[in-house]
Formats: structure tokens, C-alpha cells, sequence
């Protein structure tokens, strides 16, 4: 389903074609948004250093310090005052190097001032590009700027670069940031499987594992990859496509225990019940009357621990997966890189309103390529995991699934080390002087 | 104070030699002790391939399915069946690759009769060595198991393999196990950080961290190690050591989030409340009334919530420190080894009732060698966090404690890798054939 949808993108040709006044170089701007990831620096990376290279087209890139934040209080980062190793150095430096934000823009009917507030920071600062590099939302407000700008009549070009752990993002074949999620994950739970397996004769039997992933299960699939033909592993996922069954998965538990002497169960955090409410979410109150936070998986520990009498243990990865740079997948730091690199290519052959995209060419060998989206059409789209990736009995994934995921973990990226700790950059992030008298209320 | 208990250590000469019969060739039988690390296989390497290379005085090495209960139900693994290949992976991969078990021996006059099973098994598979690698408990097991030999007067030399994530061995300077998990804590701590950093503005502002430790900071302690003089991170130390005063936390925490615009907290397991009480033993039941298993984590992250109206997010690593082998340090992995050859090693110098040990020579550059301990100085020993390795204030380490942890996490030692997944190996683990007739009941 993904590869189709990625095909379709590559042959269409739909977006509006704004040519940038060539005569004077305008100064792009670039901002993170949203939850970041072991790799959005190294779209970041893309960017400047393609920027770098064509200094004669495209002028200094401006980062939003704290992402669109940043633009719309005019507090702008000038990348040109970092050294050319300090920006090769994001390639493996995970978070957003400028800082991100959970800032969504409203709609125009709802917030035009935002907006306008926007072009006036792009003007005052000569601004002609815009790469804002995240999520869906992001697509979103990527795609509207594009539309303001041709309403407000100042040209600028707005592309958007992937980035998402969900891997949610329709058209591209896969999101940068979730390979290396998939990696951590399935790493991790085949690590955890082994200790699990040495221990269970006497000792823990069920291993839980919490991952990230409200809406889709494409985080939670990559569990199952712990196990393979030369590595079997029984592993039990609980994807939240799948309504929880109790009882169903406490049989299917009690099986593999008493097949393989153990169980290793990767859930995701938005698994919901039949009452269509979040496991994690069990109104816990401690010993004081407080409501207490939850996790899904201490929830699916203790029905392991009150239905079958086993002994579990359970972890929740939280921000280690997302953040985890030193397990990073290649094919995914070098799909992030291209997608900056990418973003700037098409703004200088004058494209607007697109997405770069991956295009799977074939699985074995992997081969992709560089493809391209209209916004129109990313904007406000979520894909979610196609049927038949999961498995029948909903606790798995199917061989078509297997075959997309394994070539997004492929390859190791190891960051420098020094005295035994991983060298990730923080950079100078010094302000660009502020142009403009009034000031933005957020 | 390690420091200085390893040298005395390598001074003493204190253990009794016993020869054992150099006519003819013993057999050996070596067993993973207690929770398992990234490392113990890299243990079971050093002395395979170490007897391996002494076939003319060492005959072969069987191991114990599931530890000592291995040997007490004579379930032996024939380790001569392994190829020379698998046992060379044994060095990269994570858990026990026989299987360990949480099992402890009670004392000689409260359980005679599964010491007695031990020599008669042991007898009866030509068993002149015993090789047992784990933590306090199993070093008391082996110390017993060397008494016994004397007073049935059947000649075994019992040799402990140190092995603990704790790192609360006396004598050696430190315990293979825990330099990965360090490593694993440091560099998780350090790229979570990196993440809420990041993500402060708008969200996220407090990352929690639950790490293991029920007795000894040792683990939490190298959550300090995030932060350098390169990348300055704030991070506050939950030590099982110091009890929790919630409202000293708090202040901490606020000031930091007001300084740094975020924080990271990294809690030990173990910490406790002035009460006495698990901080992750709040009695919390389900909206059903069950009790519901906690954490620390979740917990402290709570507290931050409701006592400062921080958004936070939490993380409990559990198994996933212990097996991450993606990450292990090369320290750790080496000494590792080095235990394990050199367990082989005294046992054909005639020691008995030993433990090799790691003696520190020097922090800059560091250098180490291997020592020796004799059992009667280690059993029921517990080296706690010294006190002038904690911060004044309860909630960091000191400049002594940082140049102890470094060299541990020091050097990366990556496993091989197949279609982006680590290659662990998984042994065929060929059963010896049983030669009792009397089946003993555990």
C-alpha cells in the first residue's frame, strides 16, 4: 500500500511553480517542529550544507530558534556562524539542534495576524524560502504559507521536510526518524529477549515493553523484528489498530510461556480497551487519593502477574527510542540527510509547495529515491498501518510487513565517542540582530 | 577505598593450594550465576577458549543448564559441541548463553544434601574444577563448595568469576556487567537530555529516568556521566544511598528548570522515603481496587507534576540496560574475558577458593591488571557507593566519583550485525548424557 502510494507521487506533477527573483539572493529560513527525533538534525545538516553549496543562489539559512516560535517572535538563529564541522557534526547529534516546538498554527480564518506576522519576519530579513521540517501539522502549516504567500504577494517558497517517529506521513514511502526508532526497538526487545530467555527457568518470565506510538502501530511492528529465521524469539505485539482482548492475550501469553519457557510483549502506549479508553489510562490513584500516572505496560504486567501467576518485568522506552542516536539506522540517517538536501535542490529549480519524498524502488536489494509530494496532498492525511501488515490473530506482523520494515533499520551510523561518551555537537546558536520594533505576543 | 582494597588484595597470599592430580586430565564445570549482564557471555568465552587452549591439562568445560541447578539435576551442557565460532560470539553476545538461575545454595548444616549432590555429580562427570560466575551469593556458593571438597576429600578447585550490574563486589575495583550498564546510563541520560533540551519551550520540561540499584547508587551514579565539561546537563541523582526528602528535590529541580529551561532526574530503584518505604512501593490499586505494580519513576515524575506544574516524561530502562550489548563498553567487555581466562589460568596454577579481580593501577591513562581475591574475603561482602563519591548535597556525584566511573564506560565494542540486527549467537547446547541413576529433587 505504502510503495503504491509512493509510486503514484513520483509520476504526478501537480505543484504551482513560483520562479524566485534570481537576480537578488534571498536567505532561506528553517525551523524543527514538533516531537524531534535521533535524526531530524541530520535533515538539518542537509539543508545547510546544500545551502552552503550554492552560496551564489540562496544566501544565509536562518533557523527558528525553538522552531516557528521563533519566526514569529523574530528570534532567528544565523547558522552562517557555525564552523562547517560543527554543522557536519549534526549528522549525528540527535533533539533539534535550534530547539522544536508544540506550537500549531491555527487556521488562517482563525489567525490571520499569525500568519502575517510570519511574512513580515520573512521580508524584514529578506527571507525566501521556507523549510520547516516535521510532521503532519507541519505539512499543514507549510502548505498554508505557501498559500499566503501567493495571497499577500510576497514570493516566497515553502517546502516541507519529512520527519516523524510515527512514520505517519502519507505518500513518502517511510518518515526520517522512524527507522532508527524501529532499530532501537527491535534491538532493544531482542536484547531484552535474551536476558528474559537466561532467567526464566527460575526467575522472570514475561518481558513488557512500552513504545511510543498514540495512533499508529508502526513503532510497536518493529518489535517484532527482535525475532527472526536464525533468532526465534516469541514475541507478542499489541498494536493500537487492535482493540485489546484480555483474555486473548493472556491465553496467547500463557502459550508461548508454556511453548518456549518465556515471552517478550512490546506494547504500544495507545493501546485502548474495548471501551475504547487508553490501557495506560486506569484512573490509578495512590495512597493519598492522587490520581497517579500510568503506563500501558505496568497495566499489562499486572494482568500477566494476576491472570497466569508469572513473573514479569517491564520497561517503558519513552524518549530513549526517539533519542537514541548511537543505534541510529544508516539507511534512516542518510534518508534524513537527503531530505534536507533534497528540500533545498527543489527550492532552487524554483518548486513550492512540496515535500521531498522516499521512493522505494525495489526491497531486495533495497534502492529508493528522491521523490516529491504536494502539499495538498500530505497536509491533514495520516497513514496509518495498512490490514495486512498485522497478523491475523492481531498479535504480529505479516511477511509484507516484515519486508517493508527491514530495509528502514539497515545499516549501523555510529556517532564519535570520546572518553566512552558519544560526541554530540550543541552549536553556538547565535541570534541574528532583530530588525522589526513591534513584538509578538505567543 | 577501592582503589586501595584491590592492592591489598594482590599483596595477600592467602588461599590454600590444592594439586590436583596432574596424571589425570579433569574435566570442567563452569555456571551463570543471578541476573544476567551484556558481558557474563563474554565470561563463559574466556574460559572456554582458555581451556580450549590447555587441552593437554584441562579436559572439557561443561556448563550448567539454567546455573547450579544445572548441576544439581545433572542437565549438563557439553561445550565441546560449540564450534570454535560460536564460542568466539559468546564474547558479543548479551545474557547467559546457558541459561542462570536465582537459585541460592542454604549452608552446609541447613541443606548438606545439595552439596553432596554437587561432588557426586561432579564425581561422576570427572569434574576437577568449578567455575561460577556471578555476583555475592554465588561467591558464598562457591566458597562452600571448596570447604566441602576438603572435608569429603574429593579434590575440587572452586574458582568465582565475578559478574555483577551492581557493581558491589568487594575487593576488585570493579565488577564486569556494570561498565556496560553505566555506558548504556550515561548515554541514554545524555541523549534524552539532548531531547527534552530540545523540547522545553513548549512541552516537555522534566525527563525521568528509572534506573536498577536496589542497594548501591552505582548505576544511577553513572547518569552523571551525561554531563561533561563539553555538554553541561543538568542532572539530578536519585541515590538509594541518601533518603528522598521530597521537598529538598523539588527546589532542586525547580532551580534547574529555572536555570536551564529543563532537567534530566535519574532514580535508582532503590530509593527510599524517610519512612524507609520504597518510593516505588506507594500502594496504588486500579480503578477495580487491584494493587497495581509501580515504579520510581512515575512516581517522582508525580511529584514534579502535582509540586511544580512541570510537564515531564518518564522512562524505566530495567532489562534493557543489562542486555544492551549494542552498547557495551569496551572495558567491560575486556575484563570481562580477562575474568573468565584468567579463572582458567589460577585453577591450572593450583588456586582453589579465589576470585580473579580487577586491580586499578592508574585513572590517566587508565591501566588495570588482573588480581586475586581469596572467597573467604568476599563472600557476604556488599561494597556500597563510598560516601565521598555522592555530592554534598545528596543529588550528584564528586570529581572522585567521575574519575572512578570514566575509564569504566570507556571504548565501544559493537557486535556484528545482519540486515540491522545485532548477530547473537544462540549455542546448540548439546546435553552430556546423564551417568546417575538417582534423580535429585530441587
Amino acid at each position: 500500500m505504502a510503495k503504491k502510494a509512493a509510486k503514484k507521487t513520483v509520476k504526478k506533477k501537480t505543484t504551482r511553480k513560483t520562479t524566485a527573483k534570481k537576480a537578488e539572493v534571498k536567505n532561506a529560513f528553517y525551523a524543527q517542529s514538533g516531537g524531534v527525533t535521533a535524526v531530524i538534525n541530520a535533515s538539518a545538516c542537509g539543508v545547510i550544507e546544500t545551502a552552503r553549496k550554492n552560496k551564489g543562489k540562496i544566501g544565509k539559512v536562518y533557523a527558528g530558534r525553538n522552531g516557528i516560535i521563533g519566526a514569529l517572535t523574530e528570534d532567528l538563529i544565523d547558522t552562517s556562524k557555525e564552523s562547517a564541522a560543527a554543522i557536519r557534526a549534526l549528522r549525528h547529534t540527535p533533539s533539534g539542534a535550534f530547539g522544536s516546538c508544540r506550537y500549531k498554527l491555527k487556521s488562517l480564518e482563525e489567525n490571520r495576524r499569525e500568519y502575517e506576522r510570519l511574512i513580515e519576519v520573512f521580508e524584514a530579513h529578506n527571507i525566501g524560502y521556507f523549510f520547516y521540517n516535521g510532521g503532519g501539522d507541519s505539512a499543514d502549516t507549510c502548505h498554508k504559507i505557501s498559500q499566503l504567500s501567493k495571497s499577500m504577494n510576497y514570493p516566497i517558497q515553502a517546502i516541507h521536510v519529512p520527519k516523524t517517529v510515527d512514520n505517519d506521513l502519507p505518500i513518502t514511502d517511510n518518515c526520517p526518524g522512524f527507522g532508527s526508532v524501529a532499530k532501537y526497538i527491535a534491538v532493544s526487545t531482542r536484547e531484552a529477549s535474551f536476558d528474559v530467555a537466561s532467567m526464566a527457568k527460575t526467575s522472570t518470565k514475561v518481558f513488557v515493553l512500552e513504545v511510543m506510538g498514540r495512533h499508529a502501530g508502526w513503532i510497536a511492528a518493529a518489535g517484532a523484528l527482535a525475532s527472526d529465521k536464525d533468532t526465534e524469539i516469541p514475541v507478542v505485539i499489541l498494536f493500537p489498530e487492535v482493540p485489546f482482548d484480555q483474555a486473548k492475550f493472556l491465553k496467547r501469553v500463557d502459550d508461548l510461556v508454556k511453548k518456549h519457557g518465556y515471552c517478550s510483549v512490546v506494547v504500544s502506549e495507545g493501546v485502548k480497551g474495548p471501551d475504547g479508553k487508553f490501557l495506560s489510562d486506569q484512573g490509578l490513584v495512590d495512597a493519598f487519593g492522587h490520581a497517579q500516572l500510568g503506563g500501558a505496560a505496568p497495566v499489562v504486567a499486572n494482568m500477566i502477574k494476576d491472570g497466569l501467576g508469572l513473573k514479569y518485568h517491564w520497561g517503558v522506552a519513552d524518549y530513549l527510542q526517539r533519542a537514541a542516536r548511537h543505534i541510529a539506522s544508516k539507511t534512516d540517517v542518510d534518508q534524513a540527510y537527503a531530505m534536507g538536501k533534497a528540500a533545498v535542490q527543489f527550492a532552487l529549480k524554483g518548486e513550492n509547495a512540496i515535500m521531498p519524498t522516499i521512493v522505494r524502488k525495489s526491497n531486495k536489494p533495497y534502492k529508493w529515491a528522491v521523490g516529491k509530494a504536494p502539499l495538498s496532498k500530505v497536509a491533514n492525511v495520516e497513514k496509518m498501518m495498512p490490514k495486512n501488515y498485522i497478523s491475523k490473530d492481531g498479535f504480529g506482523i505479516t511477511t509484507a510487513c516484515r519486508n517493508y520494515l527491514t530495509p528502514l533499520i539497515k545499516g549501523e551510523d555510529y556517532p564519535p565517542y570520546k572518553d566512552g561518551m558519544p560526541k554530540y555537537v550543541r552549536l553556538k546558536n547565535v541570534a541574528v540582530p532583530k530588525k522589526l520594533k513591534n513584538k509578538f505576543e505567543l
